[in-house]
């Protein structure tokens, strides 16, 4: 299957002709780069000389259409939501890998402060998790790819509130990011000399992922949820730790909620949940698409802690992108992307 | 006046050493080392070559007290406990910069796994965090000097728990640290190749800093406080954040806690409080003794933000060491100490 | 092809079994750890949880000879020589990962301070840097597999000893390694506070890498060659750059200089040459098994810089080890090799 | 003494004004920004709320004049040449950080691309390395303070040349450098997520540091000094290490070349020998005004390896400033700077 890369000089779409290169299946056939177009992708990163021939072009949905069958997105919120409509038009699949088309019109309004898609086309986005929604992403034209704090988040929470096992008043997600989360863009936030040796906390209770999680939980849970939710940045470059915290509803071991976790993902190949006792740390799961999960119930408080890592650009983005692309594809999920982590 | 530091070549022994260096007042005349006894501090450390001439000698109680009159402790968790009556009788006034004097009896043997104190010791024992305690430390003659997490988490919770504004029984703490904080001695977890580039939770619940934390918060209140309490390790040398999540109990705007901060702490020289909109980093008090805090109102989950840095090898251990010595000393709380944040 | 990994808890050895993850014709059917034998592989790297099952073993020769053809040996120096015989007289073919097999006895015993191995079994062993020796290396039984400092150092000087360009007495060496090169064995040396934010020298002019890279560099002269070289260590886990200096005996521009360059490493898969003006950084490289050279001659000083980057782990010790694997097996070299670098 | 900062928002003009605050004669009474005048310095740099009460103003020559005596000049190159002959004219001495007053024209149109000062300002500007040149600088009324890499490379080789120990032709210099010598302003060179984990050769050959150290080696050589002189960043942020290596003209040992050293700066505050057998990390002398140099010769090729290190932002800008400063004051050279290094 032919498929096309837009934005591939950015870091999620970067990441994306990476891990293609493996794939047995999909064979990148165009890449695009507005800013760029006419050069070629290894005068941008000249780590990939040899290893990629193509130049870059203008992302023109019926030339991509002709060149491919199906499309990751990798551009800023925003230009998704732009040029979608075409994309479609011209009979292209797309995994989108912003936020436009994970929201509400109203929430993506009030969150990113940007007019969002129509509702002709938000009908047709099925949000991209497939350790819940592969049944729906089977079939899909367009693919809403969750981000990388909602990955780690949710994969984190979900089998508590589909259970009905806490509390969801009592809610609350301490989150940590890398700095490639940022991005390629330039600014003071990720100067290294500001950022490094720095831990920072960022869009506190404010960031745009907010509502993306909240819109799962409620979803799954039946009834609105709301939660509070810190972002903070890591002075290393990849991977997302979320730490979240619920009060338990019913008298549980944390053997027992573990069990509950282990029979939630036990065919999810890409979930692994740790033994009593350890927690998973960024690096396990460092340029892999695996979500390690850990989690502790205090008796002192009744509470469970949760402790989730991604690679928040692997599974954050580009690898759980290729995880969709291989269902719309028949594929099996696992198809090219079974790599182990590089853990030093 | 003339001080012994005790433990010199430990990491919290170091800073005490230099930041003495450029105080005004106390006078460094012996060093301790009972594992490199003889050797020069310098030989150890050679960064010191030129600006300390002391060679390193036993911690013997009655030859220190020929030297000085007032001892930092800086020893390992349980050496304290056996050395302390000896430097009190020979008449040394002692800071420990260790655990042993900050718990009762029963909760040392509980979260450290050792034998406490007498009661007899115990009970000189002043908890040394000056912000809440500076006349009882003034006329004392044994300080418990604080943990760093604790002293992150208490400057950041007590104006809360003093007023009664918060649900105690919603107190959530998720905490981050520096590598330092771990020490001097070889461990897997401080390996450079494992750590770094690695952001990892550790301890999850069971943290020695929590029934130091909780008890502070217990007499403050009035009513036992019990609360949920994570640490986690950042890839970076120095800092500690302290991400507090509280539900209140009235309906307060961020401008209202943050003025009740600010008069909370508008004497206490090294606290400092952000304007609204703006959260500090660990940077910004990174080689000072500063604890500086942010704080959010979220109107969504009606649970107050509160974020507290310091450097926890100053504020969080060598530099509020100094501070309660000054105040042992009847010097004024910075004399030596008010050093600017190095933010590169 | 059946292959073992002898050593496969320490740095080289575990990158050895990730690699090999991704191969399509080589299948590890043994791991051993004489320390952990017992344990599961997962038990002591978490990461691999779900993608290993095998048990630690011990190193017995006989047992591995009849589980697999070929052994990767990924062992501290010293212990591959009391090994070696034993897997050799039980049928195995070897590639040694350590430093015992790459040099006389005579270097070995003044370099490394340890009995060398049996002339016999030196006899057999061959120098397995691919780019210069595939044709011995093919049919050999015994691979001394080149160290890290060796490859990168000697990929970025043959081309030029080779065609006689340089003044072999002007040679100076100038490298850098990230800290993984120290391996998992715990040390003051490594430890994060020490070592993070700090870049230091170690090993000035007697570091044991020395003599390989001059009998090489003396093999392809034809006269001896004795060199300064400086190793550095830099604040990050992966990667090495060589930085070389030599006097031209031609008037040479850059241009012609790169040609040579290019000419030499026409069909070799792994060394990328850079463009005029283009310089390789680490990250280039990292993660994949490419070694990058840029040079420039300066006019100025009639002297040549070349530099040559590889990730230590990979091109520099089990990447390499795998090329050769490849080779004895009579694969193409960049059988299950030929991943893209982890620029971010 | 009232001084001026002009520049204070870049990342030298702030550690002066840190370092500033710890002087008991040099007194802070203007500082500037011409982006950003109007604000306070406190609003850039948060991390020095309650130290600093000072507005940013413009520039303006008169108005500075009747604030202050001295002004430190912490500004981008070419801005310096603008500036100086009006703060001159206006009765202020200038100390200037940036490479405008320490080159000739001619070096520094060749190697800065900029437009060079006039001889008449260019004719008062003296060489700021007060090792080297105190007895002139003190009565100066311009200096050209030392740019980074000089500082390090001219006090490591200085005594060698001095002493015509060395073949001059033979000198080359690998250099590296922690992140913060780019300063403050954003590039992709510098961004965390391509610089981190990374290590990188920039500007081979081609440093605009080159024709500084030329000069000076060639001034106290008597004839002409070429060197090769290769720059690289580090994954820190602060930090310089100079590699250097020469050919001995005479046989000497290890000891009879650091004996020389010895004398060389034993009244020199700032400069620390190393012992024989050790070398200094680039922390040794974080955040203080010190260069530990030590050294070792080869007697495989009878070269001399000479490491020295500083901290880019003080010794190498902002702590050589105030040295410089304490001289133009007739206060002692040590006055407000000799804190110790901050290891950790």
């Amino acid at each position: 299957m032919n498929v096309a890369v837009i934005g591939a000089t950015g870091y999620t779409g970067l990441e994306v002709v990476r891990l293609l290169m493996q794939h047995p299946e999909l064979n990148v056939t165009a890449v695009t780069s507005d800013s760029q177009a006419g050069a070629m992708l290894t005068e941008v990163y000249p780590h990939l000389q040899g290893l990629v021939h193509d130049p870059l072009q203008r992302a023109d949905a019926l030339e991509l259409a002709a060149q491919a069958d199906l499309a990751f997105l990798a551009l800023p919120s925003g230009l998704s939501t732009a040029l979608v409509p075409d994309l479609l038009a011209a009979g292209l699949k797309v995994i989108d890998l912003a936020g436009d088309h994970r929201l509400s019109q109203a929430d993506y309004a009030e969150w990113y402060h940007k007019t969002p898609p129509t509702h002709e086309v938000l009908n047709q986005a099925i949000y991209g998790l497939p350790e819940f929604y592969a049944a729906e992403i089977a079939p899909a034209r367009l693919i809403a790819n969750p981000g990388c704090y909602p990955t780690a988040t949710l994969l984190s929470l979900l089998p508590l509130v589909q259970h009905g096992l806490i509390d969801t008043e009592s809610l609350i997600v301490d989150a940590k990011s890398g700095v490639s989360g940022a991005g390629k863009a330039l600014s003071p936030g990720t100067h290294f000399a500001e950022i490094n040796e720095n831990f920072k906390a960022y869009k506190v209770g404010v960031h745009q992922h907010i509502p993306e999680i909240e819109g799962v939980l409620t979803k799954q849970h039946g009834a609105k949820v709301t939660l509070s939710f810190t972002t903070h940045l890591v002075p290393m470059t990849r991977g997302i730790m979320a730490t979240s915290y619920a009060k338990l509803t019913q008298d549980l071991s944390t053997e027992e909620v573990l069990a509950i976790y282990k029979e939630t993902y036990q065919n999810q190949p890409f979930v692994r949940i740790r033994a009593n006792g350890s927690m998973p740390a960024t690096k396990d799961v460092s340029a892999s698409n695996f979500c390690d999960i850990g989690l502790r119930v205090d008796p002192r408080t009744s509470r469970v802690t949760v402790i989730g890592v991604i690679d928040n650009l692997i599974k954050g983005a580009a690898g759980q992108a290729i995880q969709n692309a291989n269902l719309l594809c028949g594929l099996p999920q696992t198809t090219g992307l079974l790599h182990a982590p590089v853990y030093l």
